[in-house]
């Protein structure tokens, strides 16, 4: 078994852990953040991008994959490292966050789920087995089970029966497995409700899984619930194995993710908000659209030592982002991916050399100045 | 005097030169193509592609620069090299070609040339002074002289008349210089009549240019009309000074002209038919949308070594260009741009080695596997 996870130091003031993740595709330092290549590309930058900014893992898309182009293709192509060129480590999902988003295209079943492809209307099913077949065949170094990510808000009669049969479909994920070298991933769901969060935690921890993720989260609950929650829901499980909060988020989520206890991350904010024009500064979140910055001078973030804060002024990468120049989203993206991980950096950091209370703090003072621009979603 | 011209070598049973240009950013081997950067982006990538790929000099817009941002700010920025974030060699068009470009939106007196923007419909003047004027605000290191780009067909009389009038804009221009250290090319016009184009040289060969371009070829005249007319231009122009063919052209135009003894080049060839998922490979054009690439392991192209190339098979890139990846215009792009100045390097080798006879005849027998997906413009 290729895979393995190592708690290297837990901080003890807070929950925060520095861990270590070995794949076949190299180590992962954790906390770790995962940017997201929905499509077998993390949108508008290239793996050699990716490595410049020290990005050690990323996340792929199963369902999009899986429609297109084919898991054949890819399968026949070398897998999934070999295809998309990206050498280092990479987890797929298990497709279900896409599946469950599909409404009135989607029918559950105790067997899995049915679904029309948003790309042609064709007619398919994907159950346990079978996804955890396709994540095999893909040749991620983690996968992940099949889950029902519910959405909210939901009767807590629904959200208890639809996380009972996600449990049901982890045991068949389970037995399903043939490869060796692939990490499998558990999903705590249970809603809101912190008792339906532990009876889903009873069913699944003794599984082995050789992690576990908190599913269901970052669903438009709000910071608060979020937080709550989330919370709760890591100290459910086992210190041993790697923590995933699954599809969070902005960074202070993440600072308090990592202070609960969680080790992985992914979020499609750095990369979306990037193509909106949307950048995330050591000062808080500034949008470059803004006439303000027409003849501003200074690169996007002062304190930043990325290629484009290295070269490029706020003026002209709005003059880029007006203009609907491809650079603009190739040279946001990377910006913001080099602030999400330097933010991871600076937390592993702090966390090995006892400051991480110490950085917290600071980041809460940093934090009254954040979102100035008033965006919602900072 | 920061410009210069140095002619290094001539091919003897061709017209093809060796030369050096020195601008105020360095030096230029040529004969050289320069990538278009429209509105100070050449589209897709980032000035560090350009320089991996061996890129010397580009192109920028002054029409597209002076609408948005505007020269103002890119002045107060400290010029288009400070802007772009593009420390080598900058040509800079008069922004003729785009405003003749506008039909019912402009109108040509003596006085210059009166049109509205595409973008807000506001009136502006341009004038050959102002032309100047903007070009030197921008700080590039080669302007042009405002002329009109005759379209194809017009009448005799009308490209005399045309041609006239951009030669006394021609010496309107060369008093209007302030800079020292920025080089003013003129530009031959003359339609596709060779005694206009005489008379076009007779008139301004004798004016105190940097360099010369011939202008108005490429408009849809063929590929017989381009390659005579071109010719015999080219042989109207003083072999102390560059030579520009402007806005030509495809893989097999560039030999030609080369072979005709022209020095510089630009086009939009190599980087729109990336966009497109056109790709110049070294057994000819293919497009990667096709098909028969859904599986292919092979790179874009086998004899190549560009990033692009090195990692990634036509499947994946296929799969990118299906998907809508801006990441597919990426790599397209750096590919497509590294086999045009890969073959311009091919080119300064043969002339320099003896070689250039024996390279063309070369090229000549693997024309006939070009375009063999059947595309019409290669």
């Amino acid at each position: 078994m290729a895979f393995s996870f190592t708690l290297i130091k837990k901080d003890s003031p807070t929950g925060a852990r520095l861990g270590r993740l070995v794949t076949a595709h190299g180590e992962v330092e954790t906390p770790a953040f995962m940017p997201v290549g929905t499509a077998g590309s993390v949108k508008a930058i290239s793996p050699r991008d990716l490595e410049e900014i020290g990005c050690q893992m990323i996340l792929a898309n199963t369902y999009h994959l899986y429609l297109r182009p084919g898991v054949e293709v890819i399968r026949e192509l070398g897998g999934l490292h070999r295809f998309t060129g990206w050498s280092r480590s990479i987890l797929t999902d298990s497709g279900g966050y896409q599946v469950f988003s599909l409404g009135a295209l989607r029918k559950i079943t105790e067997e899995g789920v049915h679904f029309q492809s948003h790309l042609d209307g064709s007619s398919h099913l994907l159950t346990p087995e079978r996804v955890v077949q396709i994540q095999e065949q893909l040749g991620s170094d983690i996968a992940m089970v099949l889950d029902e990510c519910i959405p909210h808000p939901e009767s807590r009669e629904y959200v208890r029966a639809s996380t009972l049969r996600t449990a049901r479909w982890a045991e068949r994920s389970l037995k399903a497995r043939i490869k060796g070298d692939q990490a499998l991933f558990g999903i705590i769901q249970g809603g809101m409700y912190e008792d339906l969060r532990l009876e889903c935690a009873r069913e699944m921890i003794p599984m082995p899984f050789d992690g576990f993720a908190v599913g269901g989260l970052g669903v438009g609950e709000g910071e608060s619930t979020l937080h709550t929650v989330g919370a709760f829901a890591v100290g459910l499980l086992p210190e041993d194995r790697p923590r995933y909060l699954m599809g969070v988020g902005r960074p202070e989520d993440l600072i308090f993710a990592v202070r609960s206890g969680y080790d992985l991350f992914d979020c499609v904010l750095p990369t979306r908000n990037a193509r909106n024009g949307s950048l995330f500064t050591s000062t808080g979140k500034i949008n470059i659209r803004r006439a303000e910055y027409a003849s501003d001078p200074r690169p996007a973030d002062e304190s930043c030592e990325c290629y484009c804060c290295r070269h490029f002024s706020r003026a002209y990468l709005r003059h880029l982002h007006q203009a609907g120049e491809i650079l603009a989203a190739y040279l946001l993206t990377l910006h913001n991916l080099a602030f999400y991980h330097r933010l991871m950096e600076r937390l592993r950091r702090a966390i090995r050399e006892d400051r991480f209370q110490e950085l917290n703090t600071e980041f809460r003072s940093q934090n009254s100045e954040l979102g100035r621009d008033g965006s919602p979603d900072f």
